[in-house]
C-alpha cells in the first residue's frame, strides 16, 4: 500500500459564519489533509502534536478511516492549538478572532519510524524550520515533497522557506501569496519565478475560482465547484492538498499528466468540505459520493469541439 | 452561409493602461463582436450608427473581413460615440475619463432587409428598449436571441430591461451584475433566478476567472488563458460573446452541447483581444492562431482520470 506522510496542525477551531457558528471542533490543517487522503485507501501518516485537552473521540475517529496517528504526541502538560474565525457574508474573507498557539509552541515533528521510507510528503502550513525539520528526517528522499505556505511565513521567516523551497518538489499558495512570494502580479509570471526558487510544480488556489498547476510552461486549470452555498471554507484549502497528494500516492504516478487528475480530485474533495461545519462533510464522505461528483466535474470541463 | 445579426456600439475609445495610451482608435461592442465574428467566416451584420468624424477606412476594414456594415448608419449631422477610460494597475478595475454619447442618444436601429431572418441575434450592451426594436423588426423568431447587458440599465431601466429579457434565450452578465440583476450572492441561485426571467441560458463572465454557462441545472465552465500580459482588456467581453455567436451560427447547432464548445471559443478569442490596444490583435489575428490557441485551452482543461 502506497503511504503518504503529512505533517500538519490537528487543532481545535470554532467558526462563525453567516449560516451559524460553532463551539471548538476538530480542525486543522493535518486532519483535514488526512481525511481527505483516507479517501484514497493509502497508508496516510499524520505527524502534529495536541495538548492534554484533545479528545480521544477525534484520534480514534481518524484512526478508523485509516489515518495512521503514531506521530501526534500528545504533549500532557499543555492545550490544544486553538484557532477562532469569522466568515464575512460573501465568505471569501474572514477574521481571525483568537490565535493560541499553546503546544503548538515548542513543536518539534517526529517522525514514526514506518513512515520515514514514505514516497510522498505533504508539508502542511507550519513554520519552514518545522518543515525542514520532517524532511532531515528521512531516510531516503522521497519522490515528492509537497509545502504548503502562507504569507505569515513570508512576513517572519522568509529566509527559513526560501531555504525549505529548494528541497520541495511541490508547492501549493494562494494567488494573493503568490504574487507576495515572486513580485509578480501576473499568476504566469509568479509560477515562473517561483520555479527558480525550487519548486518544478507550482499550484495556485484561487478559492472559488479554482486552482492552476504550472510546470516550467505547461499549465493546468481546475475550476471549483459552483455550489448554491458554501456554508464553512474552513479547511478546503488543505483538503485540497490532501486529496492532491492523496491521489498521486493512490496512483503511483507523479507525472504533470497525473497531477492534473490530483487537482482535480482535490478541488473534488475540497467541494464537500464547505459543505458543512469544520470536518463534518469530510467524516462521513463515501466513496460512491466523490464518483458522481467526480463526473460533475467532467460535466463543468470536458468539450468536444468538432469544428477543425 | 449562416446569418448572424449583431446590434451595437461602434465607436471611438481612448484608452490608458499601464502599458501606454492611445488617441481615439476604433472601439464599440458592435466592432468587437463583429470582428471576433468574422473569424468563422459566416455573414456577420452589424447594426449601428456611427457620425460624420468615422473612418472610413474603418469601415472598409469591417468590409474587408467579411462583416456586412449596411445596418451601420452614417450619421452626417453628429459625432461618434466615445469612450475613453484609463485601468488600473492590475487591469481588474478601470476609471471611465469621458463618455460622449453624441449620434447614439438618438440611435434607432434598422435591421437590414438581408438580416431579418438571421437566425441568430446578438443584442450587443445598448439600452433594453433599443435591443427590443431590433427583435421587433425581425421577419421571424429567431432560433436563438443573445443579449448583453450592464449594471447601467439595471440602474435605470429595470422594466425595460426585465421585458426583453423575457424574449431571449441567452444572456451574457458579468458575475457582479448577476448578482445585482437576482439578488443572489451565489452564482448558482443567480442563474437558476435569471432562468425565471426568461433566458434559459446564462453566461456569466469572471474576467480573468472565466466564464460560466448554466442552463436549468446543468454547468459548464470555460477558463480564461492565464496570461503574463494583459495589454488592454477593453473589448474582451464583447470578443467572448461574438465568438460564442459566432461559433453557433457557424456549426448551426444550438445544443447545450455545443455552447460548451461555443463558450470555449469566446474564451480563445478574447485571449488574444486583451494582447494589443483596441481591436489591434483582433484585426490581424489569423485562423492557425485561433487553431493553436484552441490546444492550449485543451491542455489547460481536458484530463482522463484513470481511477475508478
Amino acid at each position: 500500500m502506497s503511504k503518504l506522510l503529512a505533517v500538519g496542525t490537528v487543532a481545535f477551531d470554532a467558526i462563525e459564519t453567516p449560516f451559524g457558528k460553532t463551539d471548538k471542533i476538530l480542525g486543522g490543517s493535518g486532519s483535514y489533509i488526512g481525511l481527505a487522503a483516507s479517501q484514497f485507501g493509502i497508508e496516510t501518516g499524520v505527524v502534529s502534536v495536541v495538548g492534554a485537552d484533545f479528545l480521544a473521540a477525534d484520534l480514534e475517529m481518524m484512526n478508523a478511516k485509516g489515518i495512521n496517528t503514531d506521530g501526534v504526541e500528545v504533549d500532557q502538560n499543555g492545550k490544544t492549538f486553538f484557532w477562532s474565525g469569522k466568515y464575512h457574508n460573501d465568505m471569501n474573507s474572514r477574521d481571525t478572532l483568537v490565535t493560541e498557539l499553546n503546544v503548538l509552541e515548542t513543536f518539534t515533528p517526529v517522525v514514526p519510524e514506518d513512515f520515514k521510507d514514505a514516497p510522498i510528503v505533504m508539508l502542511g502550513n507550519l513554520h519552514p524550520l518545522t518543515q525542514a525539520s520532517v524532511l532531515e528526517q528521512m531516510t531516503k528522499r522521497p519522490k515528492l515533497v509537497v509545502l504548503d505556505t502562507m504569507n505569515f511565513w513570508m512576513d517572519i521567516a522568509l529566509n527559513d522557506l526560501h531555504a525549505v523551497l529548494k528541497k520541495v518538489d511541490v508547492i501549493t499558495i494562494n494567488d494573493e501569496e503568490a504574487r507576495q512570494l515572486s513580485g509578480e502580479y501576473s499568476l504566469v509570471n509568479a509560477a515562473e519565478k517561483i520555479h527558480k526558487m525550487g519548486p518544478k510544480y507550482v499550484v495556485i488556489k484561487k478559492g472559488e475560482h479554482g486552482a492552476l498547476l504550472f510546470n516550467q510552461g505547461k499549465m493546468f486549470f481546475a475550476p471549483a465547484l459552483p455550489l448554491a452555498e458554501v456554508f464553512d471554507p474552513t479547511g478546503a484549502g488543505d483538503t485540497f492538498a490532501g486529496g492532491f497528494c492523496g491521489y498521486l500516492a493512490k496512483t503511483e504516478d507523479i507525472s504533470f499528466e497525473n497531477m492534473k487528475n490530483a487537482i482535480i480530485y482535490g478541488s473534488n474533495l475540497a467541494s464537500f468540505c464547505v459543505e458543512k461545519f469544520g470536518t463534518a462533510r469530510m467524516q462521513e464522505l463515501t466513496a460512491a459520493e466523490v464518483s458522481n461528483r467526480l463526473q460533475a466535474f467532467k460535466d463543468l470541463t470536458q468539450f468536444d469541439i468538432k469544428l477543425s
